[in-house]
């Protein structure tokens, strides 16, 4: 290491001076005029920096539209690109929302593209689509810094599996998103690239850890981007920034190449690769595309299950989890579930049947001690190694003060989670239900650095089932704060409740639910997932 | 325990007169005809107990014809399965194959599904197919001993997965087979049923773990069988008795529910379930079926990864690996595997191309540390609750003095595997081949007590690619031994190759040939080896 890598404040200035270089001076906001708003979601639109078409484009489709209008010749792959850079340009001054960023290599790439189209082709399965990544994808060329001071300045010498493909498909890369230090905390800040705000509320945290994706797909800087998720990471960001995210079972989707900061060889709960989107159907664009594809040729630890085109069933019976017994959902949240399960009840196409989950604190402390496995001195190593500070959200995280343990308890937390899994694909199948309906969390987005608990989303790393996030509408004036007495499982149950304190300060925060499938059985979860959207989300529903 | 376990003679005497006693008095053979026998290959068929019409069913169907022929009603599932159970007792008789024996209710069994039959219910897709399982695989009120004192009489209270697929399915489960002590040796010899014979040569051994399977597949006394492989203990049988066997990618085929005798939770690499038949198509067919199914319903750890009629290729191209670098393959392996290669590249249909497989040895060094991750203590606790000794087989090979490691030993050789994993399917990729055809050990079946290396088949274990044995013949006058020199790979290699002492000892030895595919291509594999043993083992080809 040179000398010159000590410092983290160097390396995070020079950093931030270089990216700051790939944004051209015309598609520079004046900032002045947003320092008051609280809420950035309007702002692409009206600053000035979009003409008309580009509003158009980056506005109105969702992927799977864009992507028809790609295909039949009706937008170019190089206007398309030019547009989300610009657009993931303003994000980026608004919200902070990006890492790496390679608009020239992307336009360039979009032009080869539209000459491939000229030249009569087959056109690819993904043409011309501009598709952002969390940091942790390795993409040739740029670094994988994952906001780490000691991996800033090591571009990557390979893509990432999913990179590789995704560029195979025909996909245009863009721009690498940003992330917490050490990728598991609910607040995407660290001390290269700072905190990714969220653009419907600054107050509150963007979510953590594909929070930048989160942030940058709610201004429509991306309208598809790809995420990991090992306890949330995909699913908590998607509820605090409004949008859809689907964590797929583990292996599904090429994983090779990611960078994570676990100890290397670390097995046990893996982290999974997935969408994030401004619709369900691009989740389902996304996953099909991807799983239709030979990604055994791309990545050797990949699970290639084909996606099969399941005919969709024509009733549901859903089953309702309401509280997963360690954090008690605040109102909206509750209200947000309550609205959801009503409307699929009365829409006389689902049967809602209230569930228990089991032994969820077993598998939630279970699942804390996979995170640690070794401890956490690694991490405290590659934070060192700059002397970097620990950021404040990972130290109200129990990461750092975890115990290690050796080979005979990691194998005896094997033996619990295979019980687990097993007792719970027990319960899916004697309440005969297609999926789990619970929140994604007992709250919305919280202020910054006080996201302390993720055992609703964890639960389902642990066992492996995927999981996907469907936002239901948003604080409303009428959730307000009661009695902090309800929350009735210890005194950490009451810190969390007590976060909600009322609809002033969580104006705007997105409410969000979660479906849960079975596992490897992602493409009917989808289906299931269509159906529940459709009946939540249509017009009507929203509020 | 009670005192009466603790003696494991008593046990085992106990469990032999109970075996014995399941076979009724009318099969029993008078066993002092074939005293000075080596090869009891004919015996079944001339021995007079079974009819004529038995001799038939058992004798001149693969799997696949005798389901046709059930589901056409040309034969009833209980002549069917009659006719399996006699055939078995002779076969055991003869080769002490079987552990758990279930004749009776396997009958009546067949009989519920002739009237299942006869009501007009559509016919489950294994309708009266008599399959046979290795005794790991736990049957509803039959002991799981694994040939262990300490776990006789402990009747499973659940099937495991696959039993409880294959019933649903329409299969006839009727007896459990025999394995080694540990379930990790070549020889299926254990404390409480003793050694199984190899029925083509009664020196040789009949191979392991699966050599029950094995044995009794040999004998027709069942004509597909399932066993399980972590390091070759599907695939060393089927070589030792001359048919095929699968060992499917990891997960593929249920494996919940199977006693291995590692630390519970151990993990790394993984035993895979998968069939053992006398014709190739009888594999695809138990894949096939199994694949088609939802076996997620079945098992929590299963990759349900669907079977989806793939086309076959026209063209093949094929990896050819001689030797692994680590042991020299003896004279009737190398002219079984030189015969194979010329008569693929004759076909005209193949291309084969010479292959050097990268780092075998780091990969075997690093796969036999995976089989003693904590050492071998538990091997050693469970033996001694009954004071039974070692078996020679396992004294042979390294499992009892290997030292244990550490959590982060596990983690750095989870780290070598992944880049092997990587390496080698890009040395897949890069020579563009559908699989490596190569011997499936340096030696066909050897002495008792002397198969102490399994490099050949445990390469695949580690990387988790699927792996396929097909006979291609058998030791013939002509194989001379030659010089030990020829062995340069250091005394273990020297010490193994001069096993093999001339076509005497070896007389009627099968030999066969492997392919490996994909990880998680094994319908591909399948498809490719179809071609390879069409043109392999056609008449003329056989020798």
């Amino acid at each position: 290491m040179s000398e010159s890598k000590k410092d983290y404040r160097s390396i995070a200035a020079g950093k931030k001076l270089q990216q700051n270089g790939k944004i051209p001076k015309d598609w520079l906001l004046s900032l002045k005029e947003y320092e008051c708003s609280s809420n950035f979601i309007g702002v692409p639109t009206t600053c000035g920096i979009l003409t008309d078409v580009e509003c158009k484009i980056t506005s109105e489709y969702d992927g799977t539209a864009l992507l028809e209008k790609l295909k039949a010749g009706d937008l170019s792959a190089e206007q398309t690109t030019v547009a989300f850079c610009k657009r993931a340009a303003i994000a980026h001054q608004l919200c902070n929302c990006l890492t790496e960023i390679f608009f020239d290599e992307a336009t360039e790439r979009a032009c080869q593209l539209d000459q491939e189209r000229k030249s009569g082709k087959a056109l690819r399965p993904l043409h011309g689509l501009p598709i952002s990544l969390k940091d942790s994808f390795q993409v040739k060329g740029y670094d994988t810094s994952t906001g780490l001071g000691c991996f800033v300045n090591e571009p990557a010498e390979e893509n990432s599996s999913l990179a590789a493909l995704l560029l195979d498909l025909g996909a245009i890369l863009y721009c690498k998103t940003n992330l917490p230090q050490s990728i598991m905390t609910g607040d995407s800040d660290n001390n290269v690239f700072g905190r990714t705000l969220n653009p419907r509320n600054t107050f509150l945290t963007a979510g953590g850890s594909t929070g930048g994706e989160g942030a940058l797909i709610a201004l429509r800087g991306s309208i598809l981007g790809v995420g990991t998720d090992i306890g949330g990471s995909i699913r908590v960001p998607s509820l605090c920034n409004g949008i859809y995210g689907f964590r797929a079972s583990v292996g599904l989707v090429p994983h090779g190449g990611v960078r994570d900061l676990s100890v290397p060889g670390t097995d046990g709960v893996r982290s999974s690769a997935g969408p994030l989107a401004t619709s369900l159907r691009d989740c389902a664009l996304f996953l099909k595309t991807i799983m239709q594809t030979e990604t055994w040729r791309y990545d050797s630890t990949v699970f290639s299950v084909p996606w099969t085109d399941l005919p969709s069933k024509k009733r549901l019976r859903i089953g309702l989890v309401r509280d997963d017994g360690i954090y008690t959902p605040t109102p909206p949240i509750r209200r947000g579930l309550e609205t959801a399960a009503d409307l699929l009840q009365k829409s006389g196409d689902v049967e809602v049947i209230p569930l228990t989950l089991p032994n969820t604190v077993g598998v939630y402390m279970d699942f804390i001690q996979y995170m640690a496995l070794l401890g956490s001195d690694h991490y405290l190593e590659l934070f060192a190694r700059t002397e970097e500070p620990v950021i404040p959200s990972l130290a109200v995280t129990p990461l750092l003060t975890l115990k290690g343990t050796d080979l005979r308890g990691f194998f005896d937390l094997n033996v619990r989670r295979a019980a687990a899994a097993k007792s719970y694909l027990k319960l899916f199948l004697d309440n005969n239900i297609d999926a789990i309906l619970m929140p994604v969390a007992p709250h919305t987005a919280v202020p910054f650095d006080s996201w302390s608990g993720i055992s609703y989303t964890s639960l389902w790393n642990a066992l492996d089932f995927p999981a996907v996030v469907l936002p239901v509408g948003k604080v409303q004036d009428s959730d307000l704060p009661d009695d902090i007495s309800n929350a009735t499982y210890g005194p950490q149950d009451t810190e969390v409740y007590s976060l909600y304190t009322g609809p002033e300060r969580y104006k705007d925060a997105p409410i969000a639910i979660q479906l849960v499938g079975y596992r490897h059985r992602d493409e009917a979860l989808t289906n299931t997932a269509t159906i529940v959207d459709g009946i939540i989300n249509d017009k009507k529903a929203r509020n």
